[in-house]
């Protein structure tokens, strides 16, 4: 289910695991991927090179994700979750929008796109918040 | 299909027409819009409000649009493209970044999110442009 690759997904990121998010990721050419701020990344070596400088960073963040809503048709399935990160070393927290996108093939739910963008200005409302952990 | 919806949705952004933008968008309860550095926007009336005071605020924008990939499954389409935008007033350039999802129903190819976000360090390659008009 395309729930079970975004939970790895996120715990990958917290766990700054490499391997672990190689192996979300579809083995198609035309992965993509656009962090906070960031330009447009395609391919898996691309995005690796991305996540490998994000882990080398940052220390471990605290993150808690909000799912909004869920499209799927056939083998594609498109989510639009909130993600609620405070550094361990900063302790500011930032509220990020992502849009995941998960297509299944032979292999299951793999990720396909990851477009995640920051708000310039906090929204005032606190929904509920679902931790990963 | 779903890039004429594309180019209708482009198209109203550039004349600043409501209408016309409303007429892009899926009847669905749940449709999205995140604007570059904005928060994620649900339901229609959220969202032309959010074109509104745009359209109210800005002059007439140069737009180009060109497009990056698509991904179609079934009913649903995926597009990431890269915007150019120049404000008639300031001159400033700004390239951005959006994934548009499309949704077909019995009233054709209609958006159903636009998902936007502004790089912060332009990228240094100047990719070959597809202007709208």
């Amino acid at each position: 289910e395309s729930k079970q690759t975004e939970k790895a997904f996120y715990e990958a990121f917290i766990d700054r695991d490499l391997d672990a998010m190689r192996q979300v990721w579809s083995a198609d050419a035309d992965v993509a991927c656009i962090h906070p701020g960031g330009g447009l990344l395609i391919g898996i070596e691309a995005i690796m090179a991305s996540w490998r400088e994000i882990f080398h960073n940052a220390s471990a963040p605290q993150l808690s994700v909000r799912p909004v809503q869920i499209r799927l048709d056939n083998d594609t399935a498109i989510h639009i979750v909130e993600e609620k990160i405070r550094s361990a070393d900063q302790g500011r927290q930032a509220t990020v929008i992502a849009t995941n996108v998960f297509q299944r093939d032979t292999n299951g739910w793999l990720m396909r796109l990851h477009h995640a963008s920051l708000p310039l200005v906090e929204p005032l409302e606190s929904p509920a918040e679902v931790p990963l952990h």
